[in-house]
Formats: C-alpha cells, sequence, structure tokens
C-alpha cells in the first residue's frame, strides 16, 4: 500500500512541510526507517534525529524545528503514528465459522469468526463481528457486543457482560469465584459468588489476567469505558475501575476497591481491599495502597505516600547510615562537653 | 425457592426474632435488599442499616440489638449466610459424558461431567461426580477424588494427586516443572522434575495460579486439606503448605519452603525458598519474608518484620526527613557551645 | 534400568571411589535414598549426611572427604547428578499425529506429536520431533526449530520465531500486544503491535508467563540462547533479555529494558522500562530497579540499590525508632547545657 504524504495530513488532521506528494510505503520507526517509510518524534529530546533518519518523512509537532526533510506536523504526533499505522495494518480477515461447539440457545450477530475448539455455551449472545479464537471458552448466559475480539485459550464465566470494541488477550480469565470464605471454627466455609462482571465498550485486557465475579447475585466487578488492563492483573469481586485507566501489568486490586476515573497504577502495585482511589491518581511501580486516595494523588512506595514525601524518605534513607555516624560523633562531642563543664564547676561529687 | 425465616433459622442452628413465618425468596447485600430478601450483619459497624434496610429479615449476631425487624440470631452470621446461600444456588446441572478427549486405561466414577475438547490421559483415574469443563487438560497417571471440579483451560500435568471437593478455576497449571538448573560452564543444565504434586481434600485453587511438581521421584509438592489459594499465586517445588491456610493472589513461595497450619499470606507476599512459617502465622500484603518465623509471627514489610517493630519502622521513616533537619540544628547549637565554651576559656592556639 | 557405578563414572566424566561394579538402580534425593540407589552432596554443608545414608553411591565433590561408601568423584556433583538424571527419564513416547487442526500451508519436520485439540495456523513451519500438546495454539507465520516442547493450553501469537530445545509451559502467551496507548484527550488510542517475538535455542519459559510482542514491524522482543524463566514472568514489548540468564517467577520487566547476559533477577523483581541490566548482575527477590545498573551489580530492595549499602540501610531502619529515642535525650541535654551556660554567664534578659 501507498498513500501519499498530503493523504496521510489529510487523514489525520495535521499539515504538510515540505512534498506533499511524497509516496509512503511503510511506518518505521526512526532509527529502522528506510527510503520510503514515514517515522515520528513524539519527544523533542530525540528532534537531534530529524536530519539523520533516512526516513522520507517524519511525523513532528507542530511547535518542532523543520529542516531539509518534509513533515507531517501535527498538535500530536504520537497519535497521528498510532493512527496513521492502522493504514498498513487491517483487521486480520474473517474465519469461517465453525458451529460444533456453540450449543443450543446461542444467539449469534453478522459475520462472527467461532474458530474450531471455541466453546459458546447455552444462552450467551454474541453481536456482530465478534472473533473467538480457538480455545476461547464462553460461559452460560454471556452477552458480548459488537466487535468483540477474544483471543486463545481466554475463559469468560456465566453470566459476563462485554461491551462492544473490547480485546481480551489469551490465557485470561473473567468471572472466576472471588477470594471470600467464612470461618468455621478452624476450617474456612465457601461463600457462593452469584454475582458477575461488566465491563464497558473499548477496554482491553492483556494476558492470563484475572478478573473475579461479585459475590452475591445482581452485582457485579465493574470496569467502565475505555480502561486498559496490561497483563498479569488481579481484579478482586466487586471491584469497580472507572473509565479511562491504565492498570500495568501484575498489579492486584483488593475485593470492593473503588478506582476512579483516568488512574493509572504503574507495575506489581498493590491496592487493598474496600479503599477508593480518587479520579486521576497515579502510583509507582510497587507501590502499596492500604487506604484511601484522595483525587489528584500520586504516590510511591510501600506503604504508598505522596511522590514529595516518599522521595525525601528514600533520600534521608539513603543517608540513614551516615547520620548514625554523625550522632555517634556528637554524642561524643556533647559528652565533652558535658564532662568539661563539671571540670570547670569543679564537679566532684 | 421459598423458605420461612424458621425453616432458615433450623437450617443454620440459630434462633428467630419476631415473625418465624416470614417467607424469605433471596439472599441479598443489606443496600440492596428488597422486600422479600434476608440479609445479614456480621460486623457490629453497620447495625446502624438494621432499621434502614429494605429486607425482610436480618441474620445478626446473638449478641446484637433487637429492633422492629424479624431477626436471624446466631454466633456467627456470616457463616450462617454463606450456608444459607447455598440453598438458592444448588450445584449446577451436568453434561451427558463427552467421550472424545478420553484415551485408553482411563477409570472413570459415577455421573461424570467431561465437557468437549477436555483431555484426560492414559491410565488417570476419576471419582464421582467430577466435572471437567472444556479445554481442561489432566495427564497420565493422575487420581482425581470424588466431586472435583476443574475449569475451563487448566491444565493437569502426569502424576497429580487430586482429593475430594477440590475445585480448580480456569488457567491454573498443576505440576510443570520447577525452576531448577545445574550451572554448566556458564549455561544451565535442566534439572528433571521426576516429582509430583498433591492437593489433599477441600483445597480450592483460584484461576491462573502454577503449582510446580518435586524434583525427585516419589517426592511431592504438597497442599494440605483445606487451604485456599486466591488467583496467580506461584508455589515452587517441593513446597509444603499445611492445613487451613489462605493464600492471597500474587503470593510468590519458594521452592522447598514450608507453610505450617493455618498461615495466612496476604496479596504480593514473597516467601524464600527452604524456609518454615511457622503455624499460625500471617503476612501483609507485600511482606518479604527471607527468614524463617515462628509460629504465631504476624509480620509486615520488606525485609519482613514483626508488625510492632515494622510500623515503629514506617512511623519513625516518615519523620526522618524531619530528623535530619533537627540534627543539623542540634548540630548547629552544638557547634555554638563548644566555640562558646573555647571564647570563655580564652582558646587562642 | 540398571548402570554400574563405574558406566555411570565414565558417562560424566567422573572418578570411581570404591566398588565400580557396584549395580545402581535409582537416583534418589539423600534423605529418601534406598541400597541400589545412587544420591548426590553437592553442598560441602551436607557431607555429614555421607555416612547416614542408605544409599549405595553417592556423587561428590572430587574435593570432598572419602570415606566408607562407594563414591563417583567430579568436579561438578550436582551437574553430574542432572545429567545421570537423564538416564532414568527418558524423553516420553510420542503419540501420533492428529492432523485435525492444522491448517493450510503448515510445514511439519520430523516425528511430531500434534496432540487433538491442538492448532497450528497457516503460514507456519516446524522441525523436527515437535511436541504441541492438546490446547496448544500457534498463530499464523510463526517458525519453530527441533525438538521443540509446547505444554497444554500455551499461546503462541502469530509470527514468533522460536529455536530449537525449546520448552514452553501450560498457559504461557507468547507474543500478545504490549501495553501502549497515544492519549486522545482524555481517552486512550491502541497503538498497533506489528512487531514479533524471537526465542532462540535452548530457552525454556516456566507456565502462565506472557512476553509482550515488538510494537513495530520488523522488530522482535528478542530472548537469547539458554536463557530460562520461571513461571508468571511478565516481558513488555521490545525487551532484549541476553544469553543465559535465570528469571525467577513473577518478575516484571517493562517495555524496552535490555537485561544483557548472565543476569539473575529474583522473585518478584520489577525492572522499569527502557533501562538496561548489565552483564552478569543479579538482583535480590522484591528489588525495584528503576534505573540502569552497570555490569556486575548486586542490588536489592525497593527502589534498588547496590547489595552493601541497602543492607546498611535496613540495618539502620530497624534501630531507626531507637535512634529518635536517643536524640531526645540528646536534645534534653544540650538544653541543659544551653542553660547552664546562660546561668554560668548570668543571662538574664
Amino acid at each position: 500500500m501507498e498513500k501519499t504524504l498530503r493523504e496521510l495530513a489529510d487523514f489525520v488532521g495535521g499539515e504538510v512541510y515540505g512534498d506533499g506528494d511524497l509516496r509512503i510505503k511503510r511506518v518505521s520507526p526512526i532509527e529502522q526507517a528506510l527510503v520510503g517509510d514515514i517515522t515520528f518524534i513524539a519527544n523533542p529530546r530525540y528532534e537531534k534525529l530529524l536530519e539523520q533518519t533516512n526516513a522520507s518523512a517524519v511525523i513532528v509537532s507542530a511547535q518542532g524545528p523543520k529542516g531539509k526533510k518534509s513533515q507531517l506536523r501535527t498538535d500530536q504526533p504520537y497519535l497521528a503514528f498510532a493512527q496513521i499505522q492502522r493504514l498498513w495494518h487491517p483487521p486480520p480477515a474473517r474465519s469461517p465459522l465453525d458451529p460444533g461447539q456453540l450449543r443450543d440457545g446461542v444467539k449469534l450477530g453478522k459475520d462472527p469468526s467461532i474458530y474450531p475448539n471455541a466453546t459458546v455455551c447455552e444462552g450467551t449472545t454474541i453481536g456482530d463481528r465478534v472473533v473467538l479464537h480457538p480455545g476461547v471458552y464462553v460461559g452460560e448466559n454471556c452477552r458480548l457486543g459488537d466487535d468483540v475480539t477474544i483471543f486463545p485459550n481466554a475463559a469468560i464465566y456465566s453470566g459476563t457482560t462485554i461491551g462492544s470494541r473490547v480485546t481480551i488477550h489469551s490465557g485470561t480469565v473473567i468471572g472466576s469465584d472471588g477470594f471470600g470464605y467464612a470461618p468455621e471454627g478452624t476450617r474456612y466455609y465457601k461463600i457462593i459468588h452469584a454475582g458477575s462482571v461488566v465491563l464497558e465498550d473499548d477496554v482491553e485486557i492483556g494476558a492470563n489476567c484475572t478478573i473475579d465475579r461479585a459475590v452475591t447475585e445482581g452485582r457485579s466487578t465493574w470496569i467502565r469505558r475505555g480502561t486498559k488492563i496490561d497483563n498479569l492483573v488481579q481484579v478482586g469481586h466487586n471491584v469497580e475501575i472507572g473509565e479511562d485507566c491504565l492498570i500495568v501489568s501484575q498489579v492486584a486490586i483488593g475485593g470492593s476497591a473503588r478506582i476512579e476515573n483516568h488512574v493509572t497504577l504503574g507495575g506489581q502495585v498493590g491496592v487493598a481491599g474496600h479503599i477508593t482511589i480518587g479520579h486521576g491518581s497515579s502510583a509507582g511501580g510497587q507501590a502499596g495502597i492500604s487506604k484511601s486516595l484522595p483525587s489528584g494523588s500520586f504516590v510511591l512506595g510501600s506503604p504508598a505516600a505522596p511522590v514529595r514525601r516518599k522521595r525525601r524518605e528514600f533520600a534521608a534513607l539513603s543517608r540513614l547510615p551516615d547520620l548514625f555516624q554523625r550522632f555517634r560523633e556528637m554524642e561524643a562531642k556533647l559528652k565533652a562537653l558535658e564532662e568539661g563543664k563539671r571540670e570547670d564547676r569543679g564537679d566532684e561529687r
């Protein structure tokens, strides 16, 4: 496929600088780009590469420097790159339906791709253009919207509701039982998990995640529109995650926690059960959050604390062994002073 | 289904307060309950909701306050709730046998539910009323007790022994090789893992866990009766976990570690290999336990330490930047004192 | 199977001490060994068990003590044990081919074992003696070398290249999309992941890992020869891991990080994106590495620091509450001195 630079600029709403008739054959990262390619610079730090790249054109910030090379200038170069990238990577061709594992009472939308070895159970409704790869399991009475893609060997337990344009990667488990037991003497008695899970539109879930169903019938663990979840993330029963959150890999969110909109949790963060992370908050990797955070918080560390305070703590901690040394010296000086004073006074008790 | 309040009280061994003939249609959480429902208050903190709920009856502590609403009074309201919940959620209907993937020499008990795309390999023995969902793999020479349920796409490697009433959720892997290599120059030579895994009765394992087999033939990684394991937990080769432990999500237990009975490990805890966690111990989320703990320990932090000491450390750490400030002030004062002293003495060397 | 002690010594290039004609029936760990078994002592700490074990012969260090029992003496007893172990555990018998799920254009090598419910997609090339267990998914245009074994329900996305003698355990996902989104207002726009994954020869990957594909076409997330990865490990897009690394369970490696050769990362370690871990470095369990490390580093803690410094910090931290106490005492003394001084001077302002 080829597009002119002007066609690409029009497609993303940007401006051409240089030769709009330039024919572009590929999108490439800046160090690898060849003649005929378009690349991008999203970070001003890399503007020095502008004249070095072999690319024929570069997507740059509308505020960035010009030069000898043709440019596509836009306010959001990284977004423009992501949009243009799709032109060269259309969705894959669809598979014919393999009806072998569709049980009774399944309702299918238009143009489904249900691969061999996928299972769809009784009472489930599936929207248009849904792709279920081999080994996918969708339990009873689920509802999937349009343009849902579920990759091989993911398992969706019964009663799950999935919006449109949702992607779920391989090995992810949606709707297994939460971790709830009532003590019975020294043993544990299982709490039945009769609730469900809701994933709203435009949610994406990475590989090998686990999202538990809610405890009681009529309630759901709930992940709202546009939230993106990386790999190996644990979401406990009755958790609510707001819109447009980013949850990086290996995060664990305890039962009944509430994550508001636009929250970012770094890799391996732990969030205790029953707390609230306020709107727009972020947590650095490995943070351990055991108390609710107000909106706009930015925390680090375990136990987590606001970033400025935590950075001061980390800095102080690294100087702590020296403090002990200085402290011993001061104790010695003070003792010398005290003894000197006693001598001055002629203390002889 | 409907039950009278008296029938429910008799079922759990509790007392009726108010109208024993009240007809109960559903079990619900307190904020959602409607007329006709029974709900519960397990924590005295929520007793204020007693008069506000729309529920027709409430399961409460035998010591709790009474009021206008009918009650089921019992010493263990949360357990009673869990027991009553089961009345409304009988086990799901069984599937007819799909014999396609049963290899030779498999012995099946009564009323099996082996779903399409499940695989059971040579020499495996399966008890009564076992449910193997689609995509489940059970390797050669395994033994499964009665009433075992394995959810879609879990994999049980060869030689695994599973007791009765064991539940294993989707994506969990039992019996894969442990992480063992002998250095061979600068390379690594694989240690064959010829041992196995034993899960005793009433064990429950969440989704996407990994439990490694033991190294040598005749030995097993061993999880004892009644222990409950959450999602994404790693259990290394030759680990032993005692009875009635609770292992929360994303815990990692190093090879040959020994967890005694009634231990609780919070989310994301790490336990080093070859150590022992004594009977009845607990560890808070993200604790990093690198040394054996005596019975009844309660630890926090990484490296883990007893909770009282660790809380004092955390508190001291948060005040550490101030300590540096106060320390500098004290150094200045001390210097002033020392100089004053020299002046007093007329030091002029 | 039986071998004489001399045959075993010849096989591993060691020396016989005692009776070379001794017939060995089994390899066993030292506490469990019976008459007829050979066992090993790799750690001098256990040499005291030499005379207590029931084993007929012991693999020991060429520098170790002798005694009444026959020995196989070698410079590397643990490696010799691992090598001898293989004699008693030959590779399992091969399954006949089940061609059901082979799509068009798949090229198979010699003696494949493709089990029922495995899927191999268009354009994939498979080497000799490859074993694909039930539920394995191999996407389009992959290349697998010789003697590759993939355990049940692992998923290999399209375009993955796998060398020879690679083992991948159950539930692992290779080549799913990395976590990359361009902000679009307050929402996120998905970055297409058109790159791939390369696993070189002799790589072993445990169960339920996730290894993301690279972002752009022509680039790969890359794991080099001989590296061993434990269970539940996350490897982000465009990561490079060098040769002969050991990555213990639940490690997370952020996108575009570079791990050089011979690096060891302990359990639950987190590595930030875009940093380099130098050749031969190690990190203790739960370390949080957010900055590049030079070759030969050994770090602990979160944030990670060199082990000596971090141990001093941990020690200082544990004594910090006492420091506060001593500090308060010193402040009191200093105040007394200051007041004494004022009295001496007759300060009365």
